[in-house]
This record gives structure tokens, sequence and C-alpha cells, in this order.
């Protein structure tokens, strides 16, 4: 009789690790019926045992010796909740190359070492499962990995930080200032009191790499993804997004490049392996008809465009604590599941290896080849504060016209005092062309202010 | 060194068959790099094997046997896109025998003897994959089975029909009689010659079968589940809905019901074993701000709300050759690295059988037990004409309080010719207090005519 026992190590016990102590032990009867896989926490690593916890924490099971958990015969899962990259890396390491299949909710970790967590669990033949380090509760990871492998994903378009997407909501529902929009947010307990990870998008920038990464099957680091904050907004920016038929985003963006220059084949990938990529984190405006601009307060929503599956979303919370255990816990089931496999397998005869579950999907990924964000080619918002006199149109437009950005469409507000607010809408256009633009109007003496440049979503491609 | 292929045996080649064909072919070697496995489609069964085909299809591999496919040494995995309920069932039963996991797109089939397939499948140890079943392209099936697994789903609702959906969408916005738009999803093809499986609800019926037994871990059929069409509807229904702030949707609704009767525990579940559930399809009434109000034409979109996870939504196309094809090919990556990671464990020793996947989920699962419609507890509009002369609505009234249907809102349209038109929407009332009330209403005098009647979507609890 094999044992079906599965017993858990867990790293970290914060918000999603109590819910998770929780949640195993409301779902552990369900899940042992459904997949016969027993679940058991047996060990909890915290900083400081001796701190009072919920009743919900056996105190037996705590101890501040975390490589003592991983290395533990009693762990057959290392769950890691305990965030930022060291320890957390080198103890992950250790319990793949013990055989250990570990879960992981650590996006930072992911983004700055994913590959190397990757192909160590390869050696071992076992898994690195992370459906939470990105949109929290959402199921978005597993079907990357696993329903759309055969699918040649051109497009991943999201909304993953809840924190950014509140404040832009009330800035655009209520006209709020930036400011005062995520003073509110972090008085709700939404927005840390140290906000930068968030408003300046390196929170969504570990997202964009670790999908990045799963869609287009390369390995693709934090610093690899262009990145923008929120921080320069003013209402007046998502006051004339909406007029305009648009909702401003924070959206993190992976696609593929078209191609654009003599390295790249037809198909968008370099031709020495590795696909050419944009990737990127910065406000966008999105149409009011499409679904993402419906995106509500702390949701998150993830879009992905396939070749042949189309179009595709999923939504729902993006953090939390029992929403972001509620993925963990999947993923803590489908590592059992593998475990049991292997513990089947080898019964009695300690045969070869079983690669079970997702291990082995990510063998020897090429390094992505980053398209440089001067290639990029979308339609571009931009307003800039002028001396209020003639001619200025004039001048203003010859500064478009020698970058090659062609100009849409034109509103003026004001003048007041003497300054006129302009309000550019491009067509389609590079962004060198535009940067260059930008740096051209600063130096026009009758320009006073170059305020926020915002990137159309999909260029004209969407409906 | 073990061989890598995986050899597929095609059962139809249809639309889906032939987008599949098509699309192995593209993806073939992008799949080998990421999981190792190398697919190869090795036997089609056709009815007609003279017919002409498309260049995609290799005419050697076309033959009029299935039978003698699925029995073939040269193929590892069955892929069942015929459709119907036999032969599939006897030819896909054959093929779990014999050890080989199957891939299906047969909701029909499904519906009708899920519970069987799962059980031939947990006694061989392998898996049924069925994600192109419901909702098309849109991964939906593994998120529940994987995902999900350790997640107590109170309530799946969606649009899983995308014919409803148009002529609903042509309805609502354009004002257009249901036969016109009918008519119209006919000439573009969205609709069948014979639309009776669409617009009655049978194929959403199917769907919601299988997806209640995957949420709820039970068996349920398609008898099982309540079913209205749209036939009834009038663009009258549908404005009014407009104006009091829903779009009528065609859903599918499956939720575990509310502890009613001693026969029941407090967590919903019948003491004898099974979950007490309510499905059913039936047009419903959803708030103007819910995401699914938003999914227009052929798209599909389904909620998942989960006790820890929070709502969840999928939403992509649930039609059409290669999105279909696509959801295919996801099962197909799993089936065959199943394949392998047995043929690995098995290698050189012939040890115990590896449950690898999602073999096994299933095992056991108990019947549903259905709970009876009339105690479905949701608010209820109601369309009558009626007479126009004095003391008709008190008498109207009177059969609401008579069967404890309490009105939130009335509405007259006219009158018109000695004709009144009214509207109701109720608050929460019990469906069989509402049956008896139309029942009641049909005998009165004046009640010229009793229309549509509609529920909304999910009672008062929806946002």
């Amino acid at each position: 009789m094999i044992d079906d026992r599965v017993r858990v190590g867990l790293l970290g016990c914060g918000t999603v690790g109590a819910a998770l102590v929780t949640l195993v032990g409301e779902q552990a009867e369900s899940v042992a019926q459904r997949t016969g896989a027993r679940l058991e926490i047996t060990r909890i690593a915290v900083r400081d045992p001796g701190k009072e916890r919920g009743a919900q924490i056996p105190k037996d099971l705590l101890t501040g010796d975390a490589a003592g958990v991983v290395g533990a015969a009693d762990v057959d899962v290392v769950v890691e909740l305990m965030g930022g990259i060291d320890p957390a890396r080198k103890l992950l390491l250790g319990a793949l190359e013990a055989g250990k299949p570990v879960v992981t909710a650590n996006k930072e970790l992911l983004a700055a070492h994913g590959g190397e967590l990757l192909a160590a669990a390869d050696r071992a033949g076992v898994e690195v499962e992370m459906e939470a380090a990105v949109a929290g509760a959402i199921p978005l990871v597993r079907p990357l990995r696993a329903s759309l492998v055969g699918e040649r994903i051109e497009r991943i378009m999201g909304i993953v930080n809840g924190t950014t997407n509140y404040v832009l909501c009330r800035m655009t529902d209520d006209g709020m200032a930036y400011a005062d929009a995520l003073a509110e947010a972090q008085a709700l307990g939404f927005a840390e009191a140290n906000p930068a990870a968030d408003v300046e998008g390196h929170d969504a920038a570990a997202k964009a790499a670790i999908l990045a990464g799963l869609a287009f099957g390369c390995d693709v680091s934090a610093d690899d993804v262009y990145r923008e904050g929120i921080t320069a907004l003013r209402p007046v920016d998502v006051d004339f997004a909406r007029r305009m038929g648009y909702a401003v985003k924070l959206l993190a963006v992976c696609e593929r490049a078209a191609p654009d220059g003599a390295q790249r084949g037809g198909d968008g990938r370099a031709r020495d392996g590795g696909p050419v990529i944009s990737v990127r984190v910065h406000p966008a405006m999105v149409p009011l008809a499409h679904p993402l601009a419906a995106v509500r307060g702390a949701h998150n929503a993830v879009f992905v465009e396939g070749a042949a599956s189309g179009e595709l979303m999923f939504y729902g919370l993006g953090a939390g604590g029992r929403p972001t255990a509620s993925a963990v816990l999947g993923d803590l089931v489908a590592a059992a599941r593998s475990v049991l496999a292997r513990r089947h397998a080898t019964d009695g005869d300690g045969g070869a290896p079983v690669r079970a579950g997702l291990a082995g999907t990510h063998a020897g990924r090429p390094r992505a080849r980053i398209r440089p964000m001067g290639e990029l080619q979308t339609q571009y918002y931009l307003n800039i504060d002028v001396t209020d006199r003639p001619g200025v149109l004039a001048s203003v437009a010859e500064v478009f016209g020698t970058h090659q950005v062609s100009i849409r469409s034109m509103e003026q507000d004001g003048p007041q005092g003497g300054v006129a607010h302009l309000i550019f809408l491009t067509h389609t256009a590079r962004e060198d062309g535009v940067q260059a633009t930008i740096e051209g109007l600063s130096h026009l003496d009758v320009v006073q202010h170059v305020g926020a440049m915002v990137r159309v979503a999909g260029g004209e491609d969407l409906p």
C-alpha cells in the first residue's frame, strides 16, 4: 500500500501563509477525495517562532530554521511565501536539488532567477509551480503552461497591479488628483506606506517578465522590461483620454516583435534562436469598448492573444490573503499529485525518475531578445502647455513633422492667462520619433511645459 | 533512449479535425522543444475516406475503420472529434480499456456518459481530456480540474452558446425580432439550419452538466439540467430589461443549493454524500454593470465563484474550427506528456502503472442530488397583457399576493386598443410561487396573455 500523505513544509507565514494553513485545513478532505493526495502541513519556518499568531497556526509546527524545513525527511513539497531574493533563492534551489517540488508566490525571485530555478527543477525532474506569483487568484500561469502550450501566443496585455488600477479608477471616475487617490488607497490598505514598487511599475514589471517567459518559452528578467509608472499622470490626462474614448490603465504588455531589420526571420524569431519580443509596463489608453477598460478597482485582468485561439481574457482578484492562498493551494495539489505519481512509479523497484506534471517544460529556454523600445510603433497621446500667440501651432507641428510623427487630432484647452493647453493624438508612429519630438518640443521657446505622454494600447489594431 | 514520439489517432475530420491537423503541423516542432513530446498523427478515421479534402490532410492516413484506429499499435492517444453518442462512446471506452488516453470535444457524449468514461479512465490510470467540449478555445476545464481542485466552487454562471448570444445581442442592440435575428445568424453561418439544439438550450444544457460535474465533483447528466430556450422572448422583453438596467442572456448556471429542508446538512451537502446542486439553463437578466452583460456576439464567458478565490471570469471564442482545435491541441499535449511519463516510468522494468496528469481525479464521483426547480429563489420579470378597465391591477396583484410573490416594481405600457401591457419585477421569490402566480393569472378573465417570464441572474446578490 502506497502512502497517500504528502507532507508540506511552509516557508513564511504572513497573510497568505496563514490563509493557506486555514485553507488546507478546510479543503484537505475534499482534495483527498478528488485526487488521492492527503495534504499535511508538517513544518512552518518563520522569522520569529515566538510571535503571537492566530489559533489556526499550530505552534508546534513553527521553527526559525528554514533550511531545516527544506531538508527535513518529513517534507515532500516546499511552499515558499517568504518573498525577497535571499534566502528564498538558496532555499528553493536546495529543495529542488533534493528532488522536492516547490510552490512559490515570489514574483521578485522568479523575475530575477526564474530561469535558474526552472533549470534546477528540470535537472531534478520536479516542478516549480508559480500560479500565485502573477494575478493572484486568477488561474493564468497553468493555462499558459499547459492549456496553451501548443498555442503560438502573439501578445499578452494585462492589468496586473491592483493598487495602480485603484488609483487610476479614482482619478478617472472622480477626478481625483494622483496624490489624493494614492493617499486614499494607502488609508484603505490597498497601497503600501512606501508605494514605489506599485506606482513606479516594479511589481508589474516582475509579473510581465514571468508572463513573457512562459508565453514565449524564453528567459526574461525584470531588467529586460521597459518600465514607466503612473506618477506623472494628471487628472487632465485621464480626463482627455476619456473624452477621446479611452480609459488610462497601467498595462503590462508582452508581444512578439514585428519583423524589423535583417537579423530576424519572417516569424519574428531572431535567426540565432530566441524570439524577439517587446516587454513593457507603462500607462496606456485602452478603448472604452475593450474588456480591459471595464476592470475596476483592485481587480486584475489579463488578455491573451493566440494565433489559433484568438483573444482570451482571464479576470479576478489580483491580491488578498485568501484569494492568493487559493492559487497556492491549486499549485500545491498539482505538486502533491506529481509526488504521488513518482511514489507509485518507483514503488518497490527504484526505477527511472518520473517526469509528471509540468516538470521539464522549460528545458533549455533561450534568452529572450528584446526589441529596443525605440522601435515600438503605436499611437501616442501628448499634452503640452504653450504660450498663446500666433504661429505657435505651426512651429509645434513642424517638430512633429521633422520626426515623421503624423498628428491625428489636436484639441486646444484655454488659453488662460496667456497659456494654451494643447492635446495631441498621433497616428501610428515610431517611439524614437515621438521621443525626439518630445525632446524637440522642450527646446522651443513657446513651449512652457511638456506633460504626460501616454501610448495607446495595441496601436490602431484594437477594436 | 526512450522514444519521444507520441502517435495520435484521430476520429473524425470535419472543421475542427482539419484545423487540428493543420495546427499540429504548424506547432509540432515548438511543442517538442517545450515538452519533449513529438506529436505525430498516424491515422484518421472518417466516414468517407474517398471524399475530396484539403491538401493539408494526408490521404494515406485516412481510413473508414474507426475501431481499427483505436486498436492500432501505432496509436498512443485517441482524439475524438466525430460527435454524437454512438459509436463514439464504444470507441472511447475501447481506447481507455487499452490504456490509451483520450481527448474529446464531444459535449453530448460527456453530458450523457461522462461518469462512465471517467470511471473507465480511472480504472486504466489514463486521462479523458475535454477542454474543447465547453466554451471552445477558452481554458476553463483544465483550470477547474487542476488550478481550482482545492477550491470550494459556489457557483458557475456562463454564456456558453454563441448562437443564442448573437441573436440576443441583435434583439437588444437593434430591436430585431427573434425570428429575424435567427434568420440572420443562419445566413451568416452562426446558426444551423435546424437551430433547435442552440435556441432551445440543449447545447448549453450539455455544457452545464459537464461544468457542474467538474465543479462539484459529482455525476451530472444533461437530463438533470432544467432547460428553457430563448424562443419565447420578444423585443419588448429585452427592451424593458434594458430600461431596468439589465441585459438578457441565455445563462448556464450551476450552484450549490442553499440548505433547504431536513435532508441536508448545513454545508449544502446531502447527508448521504453527493452535494445538493441546482443546474439550469434559461434566459436571465444580467445587471448591465456585470462583466457578463458586455459579452458580445459569438463570444463565450464563464464566471466562477469560489469560496476562497472570489469571482473569476474566463472569456474568449466559444466556437470555430481553429479556436476549438487550439483547445484540442492543449489537451493532446497534456495527454502526450502523460504517455511519455508512463513510458519513462516503465522503461525496462514494467513497474506499477503511473498515474500522471489528471488521471484518477474523478474516482467514485457520487451522483449529484438536484434541487427541484420549484425551490429556486430569485427575482423575476413577468409581462402580461390585460383588458384596460378599472380594478384590473387589484385583481392581478391579488394573485401575486396569494402565492407570496412580492412585487418590487410595475410599469404599464399603453393602454392601446383596450389592452394594457403590464411589466412586473418581483422581489426575491420562490420559483413554485411564481409558477403558481403565472398559472393563476392565466385563469383571470381580464388577463389576455401571459408573456415571457425571465429570472434575474443571481437574485439580489449581484452587484
